[in-house]
């Protein structure tokens, strides 16, 4: 969790809007991460969780397990020291339920995208990763469905 | 700018995220919303404008337009009094440009929606609308695209 827990850090001081959203990551397994967010700061005006807040909270989670892969890559390469910049490039999100509590998101890259990922990153320097993302209810049932495009670069 | 002045009251109260969007309407035609979203709130660890602010400022957008659009139909009825309620069902966008400064939202419906949404919601009491919305820079550049469906219905 060290590494999340120092990702969450860099997030909060560097994106002002994410302390309003008052996330946090619960896990990352080397291909899927978890964050959850509380309903009080986030819900709208029927008391349900925001749909704005959905979308920055997926879109976040996209970003944030595309850029813990890319770290990860260039860990393993023989200039480990070389940063990563991740920006999003297009998304989608589908709302499916109405959720009266708390979020719970889970992000992973898209079946068979890791692999040309990985090469490209290392090969080229850039590389763009789809990504997908689901929020669930306590309960796991699906509250909104998400899919991402991530483009990750080796900063100089 | 009476119904924008009151849309935004009701707005930053019921749905506290929007608060710290720092948004502010600045105009309705009938047809386009326009809205505004200073950089400093808004911005992410390189600077710019962070895409998930701009994601939930344009589905705030196309929320706004769609719920003055349904409520301008309804006073326009036998019953004017009664409230229509709006949720997201659905959106995407696809980010051109990385933004340095103030954002600017227009959103407005897609193409031929107007006439099938006014007579759905006064026939059935409820009716789904496609909104199209731009982000925009200073200069009027496209920053971000996007597309959202939205499901208007009348509470009893």
């Amino acid at each position: 969790m060290a590494d999340l827990e120092a990702l969450a850090g860099r997030v909060r001081a560097a994106i002002p809007l994410t302390r309003h959203l008052v996330f946090r990551y619960t896990g990352f397994d080397g291909d899927a991460l978890t964050l959850a967010a509380p309903l009080a700061p986030n819900h709208n005006d029927k008391g349900t969780f925001f749909a704005g807040s959905q979308v920055a909270l997926l879109t976040l989670a996209g970003w944030s397990c595309t850029t813990l892969i890319a770290e990860a890559v260039i860990a393993g390469t023989d200039d480990p020291g070389r940063a990563v910049d991740v920006v999003a490039v297009e998304g989608s999100q589908q709302y499916r339920l109405p959720l009266k509590d708390d979020l719970t998101v889970t992000a992973c890259p898209a079946p068979g995208q890791r692999e040309r990922f990985n090469e490209r990153l290392i090969r080229r320097g850039k590389a763009t990763l789809t990504v997908q993302a689901r929020a669930t209810n306590p309960a796991g049932d699906t509250v909104c469905e998400f899919q991402g495009l991530y483009l990750a670069r080796l900063v100089d």
